[in-house]
């Protein structure tokens, strides 16, 4: 195990029925509120009202900033950080998904600097203080909910770049599983693979395999998310299963599986990253193309913790290490497939010959991320194992 | 899953030579400090000097009291909060294990009140502040470190009484390893069945069994527990093993196990606080007496969930229900007495004729817990599979 520390205040309010408490809880933090989510669904499931109402209750003001989009855009950070400036704004609360939740902590971190918010991303500024932050969420799946990290798209650079800080963490979060019932399955399954992803790029991605504790944690919650996800799949209103899968998803990010691991990277969101900044597809549906070619490219390094992995989390049987490892890779993909989440750059509508460019666009934030062993020829060869 | 609120401040720093970042945590929390800890190790191995020596460094003024015996008593508490009101102290420091630091934070709270402190325990009165409060660990065991909970003895009426409230979490708490490479095997072992059975209270206490995510969370940390306790009862300065053990001691009882689980009880923590209460014992080995014949008498009431408990934690293989229940518990029984740990009444020198006596003794706590189904006989039955 290596050093850590562990400091996560994000207050979690979990449970069906927790979304009028957001007015109360936003009272606490300050009278005036920049109000972040989304585009259609928001609107037309209910949940805008329900929470404008409960914060009209506590007598906050709304400023409203919707029409953030999937793999959301510097472009509308901007007009979200001036609107929260011009109206001083005490707070900023995101109500729905990852995209929406990155939006507000890029909003609350760019609304108390002069700069542009872009350098905070590209390295050159460092976050010293944020608006607090309230969300309400509507999608399992990135766990922006409960950890300091945001990721937003460069419109005219089209690169997608994320980084973090623990000022960011959420006040708090609500999380009721029933504003979920209404998530579709393409979408439902893409946010099982985005959390996924997210434990195993740590699982996999560590210098120090001696990681027990965390190991059993990491294969408990990918069992519990592909069971979850099987569930809802079948039977969308079905509780037990919409509440198991959100919390999953706040839990493979939120910093409790990764203390102790040491350094961690993210190769598989660097190449993704690319993949969305340049073509109009979700997060989830990316990683779940990108996860099995990068996983058996991983596997060469380390057959000993794939092996694990086949065995504890799908029980295979094969007992020559490298054996298990590919067996473990192809039964996670066979689940993905099942759940509709693509598994081929085809299906995503990337063609063949745009690879060399897709992976000469990931450099940047290979850079960035310091995946100092990721150039153009692994990437490649990476995403050729994706068609 | 039950709904719940999940809001744990305390703020982890884990890891070999962390020691040392005690002053600069303290100095944070003000300028003096009431610094808590026991008897004869603190003083042996240098942590107490090396504690002192960081504060010093920082200008924290140091008020000493030590002397906390396990099993801590009310009265070493009285003397706390005096001493505490007296020197005005800003903070409390503790540098030991459970005992230390739920005395520190009886001190904590009940430095703040004219009332006296017992009334937090009895119900009398609620905790509404503290001062705040930084630990170092020196025992991996009661998870106290990163929890609101504390249990104190009266040393007049002989009775065992815990109460928790987030305010008593601590700020900070510093978890290093090394610090436990002296503690001796069978406390050592004492301290890794008290992590188990607070995960089994929980895992076995639920109202509602459908917890999937929970219960693998904590199948995994029991698992790791007896692994890492394995190897430093052979090796106690193996680094790895210290490590393990002591996060998994801090995760069985910080919340994030119990979290979605609804109401949980502390049936075997009831029982065992009256034995260490009337006899001299270590409170892990009462537990470790206590917990396979209470598991026995609640495998009656759930045999499916100690069926899953012993097929995934132990492999068991028995296919029926019950007999799966069975071979689990037993093979808990087995680690344990190989552990080192007492598994009856007699290795503790409690004499059968004193069972009703016990079991009477118990009926306060059971009733202040709410512990409603533990009558006289049915703890008497308890105690009695205990010989």
């Amino acid at each position: 195990m290596q050093n850590f520390v562990l400091h996560n205040q994000t207050k979690i309010i979990f449970g069906a029925d927790r979304l009028q408490e957001i007015g109360s809880e936003a009272k606490v933090l300050g009278a005036r509120a920049l109000l972040v989510y989304g585009r259609q669904s928001i609107r037309q499931n209910g949940i805008l009202t329900a929470v404008t109402a409960s914060l009209q209750s506590c007598s906050v003001a709304i400023i409203h900033h919707g029409g953030v989009q999937s793999n959301p855009l510097l472009s509308h950070v901007r007009q979200g950080i001036a609107k929260a400036k011009e109206e001083q704004v005490d707070m900023v609360i995101a109500v729905g998904g990852g995209s929406v939740i990155d939006s507000a902590k890029a909003i609350a971190a760019g609304a108390l600097v002069d700069h542009d918010v872009w350098k905070f991303f590209n390295g050159k500024k460092s976050i010293k203080q944020c608006l607090p932050l309230a969300c309400v969420l509507t999608l399992a799946a990135a766990g922006s909910e409960m950890n300091g990290g945001m990721v937003i798209t460069h419109d005219d650079r089209k690169v997608k770049f994320g980084t973090g800080n623990r000022l960011l963490n959420p006040v708090v979060s609500i999380l009721d599983p029933t504003l979920t019932y209404t998530v579709p399955p393409d979408y439902t399954a893409y946010g099982a693979a985005d959390a996924i992803a997210h434990i195993l790029e740590f699982y996999f991605t560590t210098a120090d395999a001696s990681t027990p504790v965390q190991d059993r944690f990491m294969e408990g919650l990918v069992i519990n998310i592909m069971e979850s996800c099987d569930k809802v799949l079948h039977d969308p209103c079905h509780y037990q299963g919409r509440a198991d899968l959100m919390w999953c998803a706040t839990l493979a990010l939120n910093g409790w599986t990764a203390a102790g691991l040491g350094l961690v990277g993210f190769p598989m969101h660097m190449i993704e990253h690319t993949l969305s900044a340049h073509h109009d597809i979700a997060h989830g549906a990316g990683l779940s193309v990108v996860m099995p070619a990068w996983l058996a490219h991983q596997a060469e390094r380390a057959p000993h913790k794939f092996a694990q992995f086949g065995r504890r989390v799908f029980q295979v049987e094969q007992k020559e290490c490298r054996a298990a490892a590919r067996a473990g890779i192809a039964r996670l993909q066979e689940w993905l497939r099942g759940a509709g989440c693509p598994t081929s750059l085809a299906e995503l509508g990337i063609a063949p010959e745009t690879i060399p460019f897709l992976a000469e666009q990931s450099l940047p934030l290979a850079k960035l991320w310091r995946l100092k062993e990721y150039d153009q020829e692994k990437i490649e060869t990476i995403l050729r194992s994706c068609l």
